[in-house]
């Protein structure tokens, strides 16, 4: 990892690792689903959703990220892929487990058409029935109504301003940040959108600007909720990232971050417009570190309107959540 | 030059160019104040100002982009550097000039102290008196106030939010934008600070979303008003780069573009607060293209505010200035 | 050069130099080739051969490098270009020479058409006459068999897994590394396929982090042995480069580089299939810096199958054919 991939402080950025997680698992769909194919069925993978994802422990410049990529499940449509990161330290030698991610992937040719996933085979029929049920599990939780997602009619997610700071340290209005990326060349792949791994670190930064804001020290992502990719990110589409924190615990703070993509087009007259559409969002989860890397309090969020209570208590309910399910492990 | 410095019609971005510049200009100024010095009085130029930039010719990916840069005017403590670009295709074997600019650079050693710029040679006594005269016109226009600037009482300026879009098409709220920017390491030359041509770059990005926005258009930079540094970038400060179009003429589009640098830092009493400050400011004049390449004419500037009306009268009393001076030339 | 470009002791990678050296030489063949040619008859330098390179001396982060590339000798079919590489370093003032490459390019036009290469002038007959010597030369070696070479049955090539690390140090597999890599547009000029720079910055990195393992250390690349380029790379496939250390010396460890591309492709029976064929291997000499940059003894390395002792030998004589070489200079 080099000195532009991480923070003043050294820490790998939680995006970047994000990028180079989700190019693994583009790379092991797109491999498993071209083999045996003829040109014409020739597809890339496209990402649908990546699970909750935990940052296990920090990576630093100088050392060496290792990613091992496998395919796990796969559908009639979509193929699960999971992908463990070490980091090695060259000088000590060692190799940590950094991270461990469950992407599922969607198949996609010419024309824009959804390809056939070919079987897998799998080592114990066992392993196709835990797979199905992971599938049928993170369908259901698409389905699943967040109550607390920006609607369209959201003022933060639709709007191109974001509410005033005033001023105040702490409180929502006061680290809500957003930044606006243009999609170049240089985020997409061969098919001429944008990887999933870009929106991903985009999304990382917004949040680490917004904890930053919040923290004003040195802080690194801890992990990311379960993220679903609706919508396709085309070339020389413009991204607005948002991001706002809405609840914070002792030693963490929880972020919401949406990415909106503005592209010309024509609307139902048949005129040229400017549409705007969600492609995604996530709740990131970052902690404060000393000098020293010990975690430090988090400064609690001073909350002013009814809507920022209400996204706090969400934001609380999902942090217990997440607390007892990583307990029972 | 390669696809990602460029849009996706081809043309390099501007604010590459002008990185490229600024970098040519830094190595020049830089080796002029280091001649036979001893090691204590190691210095690194950063950039004080730019003068007025035409973007005389548009370069293209896989074009080469060949600078030179020489010192040209030396006072006791500044350096000016002039530098031509030329843009070299391979295939056809000619070399077009594509840009010349004139900047100005300020020797700084460890502990923040200006340096004395060692004499320079000139070929004949009217080279020097020219170079004064220059160097006391830019003088002068650095210490006249700009009517137009955003002041630091300016909601736009100093507010993080950006007024709403109200989805009429054309106006000035329609096409502001604005981006964020964390200074990190691959940012800042050996000094720490960001260079110079890092925050043009930047500020010919919005500046061009700005233009795209507002012409739904393949968009070029056509020229770049004189802009002072007025402050250095530390690294890990964050970076509002802000941008808003306030005067079109039929065939370009004028815009006023915003640095603002938000910075943790101690207030006079001593506590650890957030400080935000202006680093510069500069306008930028766009052109609308086809697909032919040949200038389109802009949509009208829809106007509704009074600070609106008055930006746009200052914008055409520019716009007015230089054509005048072309003309003159 | 700027900190992404060097290792954490600010020593910029040999690779990276490799890769400024290559682009020089394209730019200049590329040039030669098109001086007087009609469009249909416009072609790219593609990187043919990299004669044996040595790192003369080391560049560090904040100097500014210096290429200036020629065209020395021209085949009916090949060019010769020889580059020398500068390091400046602003403060001191000083430039120093770093590296002096010699490179061969084949001019390729739209439909992978080889041209013909418009005669050189030489200042002197026998520069011509010398030139040629050259040319033969390398043809000689190109077309010797490599017995050293890892063929197409060689597991270690082949394989996508690396063989186990089985914890003890100084091993050949201990040290054993590899990385995998998609090509991107940024990789690519404006043909479409990777510039021979890009393999040889990628090398570099692989050959430098199995240096690190097996020393722990500092290192920095001493020389490459002369490269051939067998086939193009294109946009979209997957390189695995992979290297491996096959003899050390008092002062000094050789590794071996592979670069195998995976690409989707048709078989021999029309049927789209994964082709995975050898684009280039090289051999880097690499060495062990203290913290006062004095070179360090190198471990010795343990040899435990008998195909490990027969390349330690073939390394060995390679690294008294070199010395020989050096020594009678």
């Amino acid at each position: 990892m080099q000195p532009g991939d991480a923070n003043v402080s050294g820490n790998v950025h939680g995006g970047r690792i994000l990028q180079m997680i989700e190019e693994a698992g583009m790379i092991v769909s797109t491999r498993h689903c071209n083999v045996g194919m003829t040109e014409e069925n020739n597809c890339i993978c496209g990402l649908a959703r990546v699970e909750h994802t935990d940052f296990l422990q920090p990576m630093f410049v100088g050392e060496i990220a290792h990613l091992h990529a496998v395919a796990t499940y796969c559908s009639a449509h979509s193929i699960e892929v999971k992908v463990d990161v070490h980091a090695e330290n060259l000088f000590k030698g060692e190799k940590r487990l950094t991270n461990q991610a469950t992407l599922w992937y969607v198949p996609i040719k010419e024309g824009n058409i959804v390809c056939n996933v070919p079987p897998l085979v799998y080592k114990q029929p066992e392993d196709e029935m835990a797979g199905r049920r992971r599938y049928l599990k993170q369908k259901t939780e698409r389905e699943q109504v967040d109550t607390n997602a920006p609607s369209m009619t959201d003022n933060w997610a639709m709007s191109i301003d974001v509410p005033n700071r005033n001023g105040e340290m702490h409180t929502v209005g006061n680290a809500q940040s957003s930044l606006i990326h243009l999609v170049g060349v240089q985020d997409c792949g061969v098919h001429g959108w944008a990887m999933g791994g870009v929106a991903m670190k985009l999304m990382d930064e917004v949040a680490g600007i917004c904890a930053i804001r919040h923290c004003h020290t040195n802080v690194v992502t801890a992990s990311m909720d379960a993220v679903d990719f609706h919508q396709r990110i085309n070339k020389g589409s413009l991204l607005h990232v948002r991001g706002r924190p809405i609840f914070n615990s002792y030693k963490s703070l929880l972020i919401q971050v949406i990415v909106m993509v503005e592209q010309s087009g024509k609307n139902e007259h048949g005129e040229l417009d400017v549409i705007l559409y969600c492609a995604c969002s996530a709740y990131f989860t970052f902690v404060s570190l000393s000098s020293e890397r010990k975690t430090l309090p988090i400064p609690p969020l001073k909350l002013h309107t009814d809507d920022e209570k209400a996204r706090f208590e969400e934001g609380q309910q999902r942090y217990k959540k997440q607390k007892s399910l990583r307990s029972a492990m």
